[in-house]
């Protein structure tokens, strides 16, 4: 059996609090649930707001290979036809294979929210499914508040679902808009809706009563195939039904099939790839691929892991592509530091004593804020200026930095700086955006006479991390920076109080870097 | 029906990853558990260190009005009586009313992890149990990896239950120990225990699958009436069942009773209270507690919620103790701001056009990188400065930020500011250890003197986020502060190319709104 997964990050989840992403941050999350393996990719609400509907203008550039993209609206206003709804037509005009229109199953909101009655409320969920359907569209027909409109007046909640299959809709999905339906009850009412219909079904929840996941799985073992979810359970209030814990107990415990095994073993990966971009940290404690989700703490249960693996974990962890950690375990040090050596063509010629002295010097940089983890480029530099023989490229003496504010409003910065190449000393100065692309800027200038070949390297990505955001603006800065040039891309860490000197510390890396195998 | 609440966030929610408790944390704990309302207070593992024996010690102090304390332990080892024990005499020794025993109910545990064999592993459980009721305790027994063992041999499992229930145990704890149980299973099983055998039965349930919640309400529904998990869901790897979503289900949707209502209204407080003396921050998405779990976004969202409560709400907010809130953002509408200006208790002098052009300015500073969401302290100052005759507090006329990294290597920041206060322009200057703290340090030194309240004004967040990361060191940066004095909290932003302007922009907002109700 088969289950079709409708994620919904781009659209539902990106109402999450603190979610905003760029038209950039959505076109990449496409491409990678894509990749994931999902069967539709929802976009948008191109009525809403300029930022969907120049996604849906791009999307098409991505070539995806499988997914199907959708656009999101709602059924067409009380006082108007589908060819004279502003938000019908703009469904229209993002041009897209399949569009979902959502339509009112709950009596309360069609009187108190709408203001309609309910006899027009069947006519505006007919109208609009049938004119998308004349214009080629799939069509996803949402029952907002479902289970809130089953249990007000079932009779009438299945008149809509009827008047959206007569129109035409290729799948009718049962929401829980406001999330508080027990599992219990989903089972009841989905086992009656499926009685009663044979269009297929599908289920959006929402985990207000923390049964996101749980009223999902319940939906599809009454008779649902098409799941609509969203990467790490992003969404308003108290989130969507989490895709990363839907996808793997569908296949690793109910036997569906919807991503392949090795779609499957990104999972975890696809889910930081997403929380990096919504610029949120992925919450160590989530199922599947969380950090945390393997993790072992107390002494017993690491014993036993150690016995048998499976005595702690109810999934092997390799295939959702996390991996078990035991907490408080300093081995899997010096083996790392060969590896990586290794991957780098380095043949560390200290031996083990070199790999010790680098294990210690990571372990206490870490400790002071630093992370090598995101910052191959840096660990790399660390291991390189171990070795015999290694002379840095160029060394910065001395910079300044000065912004300032003037009476016209106007921001200024301006860096100066002297680097010593070899046996020569640069001493110049150069404007920039902001303190950090001055300083930038300056560098370059005073090293490009050297090495002409940086100004084919440029920065393709600045983060910012807080730590200890308690400390407020005293708190431990880390800057990572991701550079490249025609051929490569790597990206470098620094950490200090001062932004100014993380961000120093990361570029000098970079450029370090850029310049490896240049002499 | 009354369900009894066994909590154990001081001993199985202490496993996870990042929590450590002192022993006046878990007796303040404790003391606020009983005041929620639970049954039963799990205060430690008395055999497995020295700090939870030393609660057992203190927690007789506290006059607990009506929780019973739980000592937990293993059953006695293969080799040994009860009575040689070391771990059994531990629970005797920690002189608790109620005593938990965990034994195996898994045949792979027995034969890899315990190392014996299934008939001493029966004597195990039933010799334990019964030392325990002789020494006059109240008995709970865990039956650990219940589910995985009822999967793997349905009737050893049963044999294990039914060892505990001969030897007097007074209630039998289905624990799905690795938490990938899916409901449907656990409805199955615990339906088929609950006809084999008449002793109370519980459920303990993990979130490994994301199901914990769901979990524990499926077996409530199906004939167990002790209820075992933890403050916020805190446990290991991806934490325990949480009380603090089962709770309010149990008792506003399928109508049991188990606390007071006057209880469940400080549950909200519980929840902020454990996060705050476990050192995490609160979830914000946390079901019912969390600060966005009944926060709206959308502005179709807020314009029905005008209308109707209950429309996107599935429970009303204060019967947890939590409260409503609308969030400002470019999806929203003038229905956010009217909103917001009566919740800070402000007239909108201006009517629609006011607010239209608030909306229209959000929405300018939004598209501009601006991000009110987490702001609300700038949302609120952006609403003031539209009334009539509001006067900002102080104006920064100019300032310079030098940061310098002389020879010696170190690096040090210096702001000059000018600031006027009325007529008065205050010129100062003030070191840091970077730039932006060095400003906020010129700042206040020159406001001091005129809002001498300000010293009590401190950061307590800050938080920077590159927006549009490929424009590298000159791309759009945004930073949120989040400030406190002795009586509240408050957010606001600031967003520029330039890091140090934006800081400024959002300190600015911070020391405006910190003396708002000052004048």
């Amino acid at each position: 059996m088969s289950i079709l997964l409708y994620d919904t990050t781009l659209r539902d989840g990106a109402q999450r609090e603190g979610i905003s992403f760029s038209l950039g941050d959505k076109l990449k999350i496409a491409q990678r649930l894509d990749q994931l393996g999902v069967a539709y990719i929802e976009g948008g609400w191109p009525g809403s707001n300029p930022k969907d509907m120049a996604f849906f203008e791009h999307v098409s550039e991505l070539k995806l290979k499988q997914a199907l993209v959708s656009a999101f609206g709602s059924t067409r206003r009380a006082d108007a036809t589908a060819e004279e709804d502003a938000n019908i037509q703009a469904l229209i005009a993002a041009n897209t294979p399949v569009v979902a229109v959502f339509g009112k199953s709950w009596d309360l909101h069609i009187h108190h929210v709408l203001g309609t009655t309910l006899e027009e409320n069947l006519r505006m969920i007919a109208d609009s499914v049938r004119y998308l359907k004349a214009q080629g569209r799939e069509v996803v027909y949402d029952a907002e508040h479902f289970f809130d409109g089953y249990r007000s007046d079932p009779v009438y909640a299945m008149r809509t679902l009827a008047a959206a299959a007569e129109a035409g809709a290729d799948v009718l999905v049962l929401c829980d808009t406001n999330g508080g339906t027990l599992p219990s009850t989903v089972a009841r009412v989905v086992a009656e809706v499926r009685r009663a219909t044979s269009t297929p079904l599908g289920i959006h929840a929402h985990n207000d009563g923390e049964m996101a996941v749980a009223n999902s799985l319940v939906a599809v073992e009454n008779g649902v195939t098409h799941v609509q979810g969203t990467i790490n359970g992003y969404g308003e209030r108290c989130g969507n039904a989490n895709l990363c814990s839907i996808i793997p107990a569908l296949m690793l415990k109910m036997g569906y099939n919807c991503i392949s095994d090795e779609q499957l073993r990104t999972l975890t990966e696809t889910a930081r790839y997403v929380s990096e971009l919504a610029n949120l940290s992925l919450d160590p404690h989530l199922p599947y691929v969380g950090q945390s989700a393997f993790a072992h703490k107390g002494g017993m249960h690491v014993n036993a892991l150690l016995k048998c693996e499976e005595s702690y974990q109810h999934v092997d962890p390799a295939l959702v592509g996390n991996r078990q950690r035991v907490v408080v375990s300093e081995l899997s040090g010096k083996s790392n530091i060969t590896y990586k050596a290794q991957e780098y063509g380095l043949e560390l010629v200290g031996g083990t004593e070199q790999s010790r002295k680098l294990v210690q010097r990571i372990k206490e940089l870490e400790s002071r804020g630093f992370q090598f983890e995101g910052a191959e480029g840096s660990v790399e530099l660390l291991i390189r200026r171990t070795q015999p023989g290694y002379e840095p490229p160029f060394e910065l003496l001395d910079f300044h930095v000065l912004v300032r504010n003037g009476h016209d409003g106007n921001m200024a910065a301006e860096a100066s700086v002297k680097v010593k190449v070899g046996d020569q000393v640069m001493h110049t100065a150069a404007d920039g955006n902001g303190p950090v692309n001055a300083l930038d800027a300056a560098v370059r200038k005073a090293l490009l006479p050297f090495y002409p070949r940086l100004a084919t390297v440029h920065l393709t990505d600045y983060k910012v991390r807080i730590l200890d955001g308690e400390a407020g603006t005293a708190a431990q800065t880390r800057v990572l920076i991701e550079s490249a040039d025609e051929h490569r891309t790597w990206s470098t860490v620094g950490c200090s109080t001062n932004i100014i000197e993380a961000s120093w510390q990361a570029l000098a890396d970079s450029l370090e870097y850029a310049l490896l195998n240049d002499r």
